[in-house]
C-alpha cells in the first residue's frame, strides 16, 4: 500500500506518527511518502533552515522536543546566546544547539551543489524516520506575507510574521516567491503516480499544504487520486497554531467545510471532520465528509484518526470501482 | 607610542597580554596593532575558521580557554556530537559550541562580501580586546604541507597535518597557497609605517610569522622599522607547539640562533633569547642579541619579556641616532 502524505510542521508530524502506526499494524508491506512543505524555509545567520522538513524529520525520527512539537529534545541554547552577544540578527527564531548541527550541515552541501531533497534523504539517513520524506522542491520558495504597517503595505517572510509577530499584524494575502518557476523535486511526481492515497493531515491548508500546491505540477496530479483530507479546524478554531489567520487573509472562513470548499471538490475525494462539526457533513459539493473525534491526544488517538482517513479513501475508490 | 605585532596564536596571543600589562604601567598613550596570521585558517562544515585571529581576540577578550590556549572557556560541545552524528568530516578538528557562533557570524558576513579584516574589526567590538586586530590579508591564503604518503608526495592543509596527525607526518616544505596574489589587508602597511616599534613575538616562525611575511609587501615595509624579536626557541626546543617540525621541513636547527639567522640580519635588529641560551649572543651577524629568562610562566613574566623587547627596541633605536 503506497500512501503519500502532503505535510506541513506539527500537524503533519503528529499525524504521520499516528499513520506510520496505523500502518504498522496491516500486513501488507506498506510506504509512506511526505511530501514536506518547504515555503517556510528560511536563511538565518546565513544557514539554511526547512522548519517543515526538519520537525517531520525529528518527530519520525525521535529527537523532537514532544512538548513543544518543534526543535530538538534536550537542547541547549549556547550558540544562539553567543550569536546575541554579538549582535547577530535576527533574535526572534530560537535555534538550539542541537538543531544548528543540522542547519550546518544542510547548508553546507547545498553550498556544494547538493539538491535539497538529496540533502533531506541524507539527513533522514540518521534519524530513519520510516519514511521517505521528500521536499515539495529543490528550487527556493519562500511564503511571503503582505501586511499593512504604519509606513504603508509591505511584504515579510512568512517566519517573521508568524514568529516575529505571532501572526497578529493582520495579512491581506501570501505570496510563494519563486513558486512559478519552482519544479517538483524528483520522486514527487512519481510518488503522487504511484500512491494508492494521498492524505492530506491537519496542517495549515494556506501556507503548509497550500504552499506545496502552489508548486506547477503537483496540484494537477493529484487530481486523478483519490485524496482524503483531515481537518484543521474544529469548530470554529484551528487545532492547534494559528491557521486562522492565514485563513482571514484568504478570505477564507474558518471552519471546517469553508476549508474543504478551498481546496475543492477536485482536489478533495473526502473529508474527515470532528464530531462537533458533524453540522457540515452535507455542505461540501463534491466531498464526502465523515465525522469522528479528530483532536490527535497521543499516537494511539492519531493512528485512528489516521485509519479512518485510509477507510474512507478505501471506500471512495471501491465507489468509484463499482460506478 | 606605537608598537605593531606580528602574532600567530597561543605564544602570540600570551605575549601580547603581557605587551598590553607592560604598555598599560606606562604614562603615555600607547597603541598595539597586530598583524595576525592567516594562513592557517580553513574552512570546515563550510564555516571560515580563523584559529590564530581567534586566539589572539578570545585571549585578549578574556574568552579564551587559558589551560588549553586555545577555544573559548566554559565551552560546551553539543553542535560537534551532533555533526559527528550525521557523519559530517571532519572530526579532528574540535570546535566547542561558542566558538562555533563566532565562526557563524564569520561566515555571513564573508558571504555577504564583507572583507576579512572588518568581519574581524566587528567581532573585536565585542571581544574589546586592547589592540587593533587586523589579518595579515584580506585574500584567502592557506598554508599546505607537503609530506611524503605511502602513496607518494602529497600536500595537506596545515591544519590537517598539525591537528590530524600531530605534525608526525615528516614535512618537506610548505606553500603558502594563494600568497602570491594577496594584498596586505587595509591598514597594515600604514600601520608599519607609522610604527616605532615592531615585534616578533615568539610564535611559530615558519608557519605563523613566516606566512605573514610571505604576503607581498609586508617584508619590505618592515626592513627599514626597528625590528625586535622574542626567541620561540629555548635550548634546542620549541618553547611550546612544534615548531621543531615546522623548521625540520624547511632545514633550519631549532636553535635560537638558527631561526635569528632565518629571519635575516635584514630583518631583524634585536633578539632575545633565553639565559639558557646565552652561548648564541655573538653568532647572530647583524642582528643584537640580549639573553634573559623567556619562560612566559603568567602576565606578570611575560609583561617583563615584553618590557626587554621594548628596551632593546629603544636601545637600537638611540644607537642608530647616534651613529
Amino acid at each position: 500500500m503506497r500512501t503519500v502524505v502532503l505535510a506541513g510542521g506539527i500537524g503533519g508530524a503528529r499525524f504521520l506518527e499516528g499513520l506510520r502506526a496505523a500502518m504498522a499494524t496491516g500486513t501488507t508491506r506498506d510506504q509512506i511518502t511526505v511530501i514536506g512543505n518547504t515555503g517556510d524555509d528560511i536563511t538565518l545567520f546565513g544557514l539554511r533552515v526547512c522548519p517543515d522538513l526538519d520537525t517531520v524529520m525529528y518527530t519520525l525520527g525521535g529527537g523532537i522536543n514532544t512538548e513543544q512539537g518543534w526543535g530538538r529534545a534536550a537542547e541547549t541554547f549556547t550558540v544562539r546566546e553567543e550569536l546575541a552577544a554579538y549582535g547577530a540578527q535576527p533574535q526572534w527564531f530560537t535555534l538550539g544547539d542541537r538543531d544548528f548541527a543540522t542547519h550546518i550541515v544542510r547548508t553546507r552541501m547545498l553550498a556544494e551543489g547538493t539538491p535539497l531533497s538529496t540533502v533531506t534523504a541524507h539527513l533522514c539517513a540518521r534519524w530513519q524516520p520510516g519514511v521517505e520524506l521528500i521536499p515539495m522542491t529543490d528550487d527556493p520558495v519562500e511564503t511571503h506575507v503582505r501586511v499593512s504597517a504604519d509606513t504603508g503595505p509591505r511584504e515579510l517572510h512568512f517566519q517573521e510574521w508568524w514568529v516575529r509577530h505571532g501572526a497578529r499584524l493582520t495579512a491581506h494575502g501570501f505570496r510563494s516567491v519563486g513558486a512559478d518557476e519552482a519544479r517538483p523535486a524528483p520522486g514527487v511526481l512519481a510518488a503522487i503516480e504511484a500512491a494508492d492515497v494521498i492524505l492530506l493531515p491537519p496542517s495549515n491548508p494556506v501556507v503548509s499544504i497550500g504552499s506545496i500546491l502552489s508548486v506547477p505540477g503537483i496540484r494537477s496530479a493529484l487530481l486523478p487520486k483519490t485524496v482524503v483530507g483531515v481537518s484543521p479546524i474544529i469548530g470554529n478554531a484551528p487545532v492547534r497554531g494559528m491557521a486562522d489567520a492565514c485563513l482571514r487573509a484568504i478570505g477564507v472562513e474558518t471552519s471546517a467545510a469553508a476549508v474543504a470548499r478551498h481546496y475543492g471538490p477536485d482536489l478533495l475525494d473526502g473529508w474527515l471532520v470532528d464530531d462537533s462539526d458533524r453540522g457540515v457533513l452535507d455542505t461540501v459539493p463534491g466531498t464526502t465528509v465523515r465525522a469522528r473525534p479528530l483532536y490527535m491526544h497521543d499516537t494511539s488517538t492519531t493512528a485512528e484518526i489516521a485509519q479512518a482517513a485510509l477507510d474512507l479513501a478505501w471506500d471512495l475508490q471501491k465507489e468509484k470501482e463499482n460506478r
